[in-house]
């Protein structure tokens, strides 16, 4: 389908099946690129990527509410379908799945997945029962969509490792990509909640990426004991006056277990809470 | 296939996918009924229908590890592998799905499934983490088999309603189907367990289903409160020497909610032990 084309908005269940569904009878591979919209560079990056490795690109929308907490921002979480319809223009996306609550979660649902080791630490120590609602309407959307192939940002590293875990415990046939963080020239990743950010709220906001970079180089320059990596990455913070930091941590690359000595293929990730916006960002070393 | 032709056993998860997608491609559909072997009368009943239902008719044995509490009988279950596939000839099964516990759980699992309301009551209250095994296994079954239909005994009421459940929640494409109570002679429910019954248990496990039988009696004869229903049951076990109960309720046929007045289509169930096994079986009002 050429990038001229109009993309079709399918709205429920059963006609995103069929659309499926024709389009794998005709042996026709799909890629799927699930969002909650406010759409950024970081979720075009990936509708790109997705754009080569299969015949179709459906791209989902849709804000999840099981996976925000009761006192997280589900409601003020941005909605801007026209504005996402616009941005997906000319990049060759073939459908737009945008259910509405309801659609995903009928009266009586019920039916939850949790990947339980993964999700216990950083944001799922912090933000309870987020990971259940994103392994859950994950997979849902695999089952509805039956793409060949999902991508994820990296950013998100702890949700791309737990839907890779998923999918291979449930033994699904879907290939799994995460694809590399997008950054601003600044070198503030990308984000939806971006947009809570005032200008000054923005310059603090970029200490994160920064403390990541220092924990980078001291490793690189040879500190291993991730307390001290740790510490150096937290002092980047503070001369930033970012108080509020759920966590700044190294871990197991694969499995986030807690290391005292950081190797290569580690994880460092980092969530704070800058003016009204929680941010999270990591980097590998 | 004909019914003389020689059963595909297949161990591992690479080459069941092989196998179905092999089948799919050629457009065939296939029946799926998973079982624990140990097979009786019962499980050949839901073979005979899904040998009907479907151009491909899969079994899997597997005795699930997960659905099994630290002190059930998951070491000493019955495994008579050569006995069941001798069960399983003239039936028509096309393959027997017989992984072992590390192909379905390799090292690093830790998936789960969870329908969170209907797996509370009944069976659920007494065996805790019986039905997120149990969901857990059929779902990774339904996407290494690719079924179109399964089929499952109604003696397993509650199980066959949480797959059920499941199935509609995850959005999969397959038909869930549940099969009538399967009897001996005397109104005893087949069950694998059975086999651990002495002759002078085997007599006091009768009491199981008439005491079922009462209870639908007395509601055919006017009686509504289900707490008099219960009562005239659980004399029926009394009087068989019956002591330990593990619950015999009412409750209604889709939710398995507490019913104060019974209703036709609920469900009486009752779960007690006899000698050295756990029973349960059920009737619907």
């Amino acid at each position: 389908m050429s990038s001229q084309d109009v993309i079709t908005v399918i709205e429920d269940v059963a006609e995103m099946k069929a659309y499926s569904n024709a389009l794998r009878k005709e042996g026709k591979s799909i890629a799927l690129v699930p969002t909650m919209g406010a759409l950024h560079e970081g979720h075009l990056s990936l509708m790109r990527e997705g754009r080569k490795r299969a015949d179709i690109l459906v791209v989902s929308i849709f804000v999840n509410p099981t996976q925000f907490g009761p006192s997280e921002d589900y409601n003020k979480y941005m909605r801007d379908r026209e504005g996402d319809l616009e941005k997906m223009k000319n990049i060759g996306v073939d459908a737009v799945f945008m259910p509405g609550p309801d659609e995903i979660y009928p009266p009586g649902f019920q039916t939850y997945v949790q990947v339980e080791e993964l999700e216990k630490p950083l944001c799922g120590a912090l933000r309870p029962g987020h990971f259940r609602g994103v392994a859950t309407v994950v997979l849902k959307l695999f089952n509805i969509v039956k793409a060949d192939v999902a991508l994820f940002g990296q950013k998100d590293y702890q949700q791309w490792k737990i839907i890779e875990r998923m999918a291979r415990d449930l033994n699904l046939d879907i290939e799994i990509l995460g694809l590399p963080i997008v950054r601003e020239e600044t070198g503030l990743a990308m984000s939806s909640r971006n947009a809570y950010l005032s200008d000054q709220d923005t310059q603090r906001a970029l200490s994160l990426s920064r403390a990541l970079l220092e924990v980078k180089s001291q490793f690189a320059n040879g500190t291993c004991k991730t307390e001290s990596l740790v510490d150096s990455g937290k002092r980047v913070l503070e001369r930033a006056s970012v108080e509020d930091v759920d966590y700044l941590e190294i871990r197991d690359g694969e499995t986030l277990q807690n290391k005292h000595e950081a190797t290569g293929g580690d994880v460092a990730a980092v969530a704070a809470r800058v003016g009204g916006a929680r941010l999270i960002d990591n980097i590998i070393l």
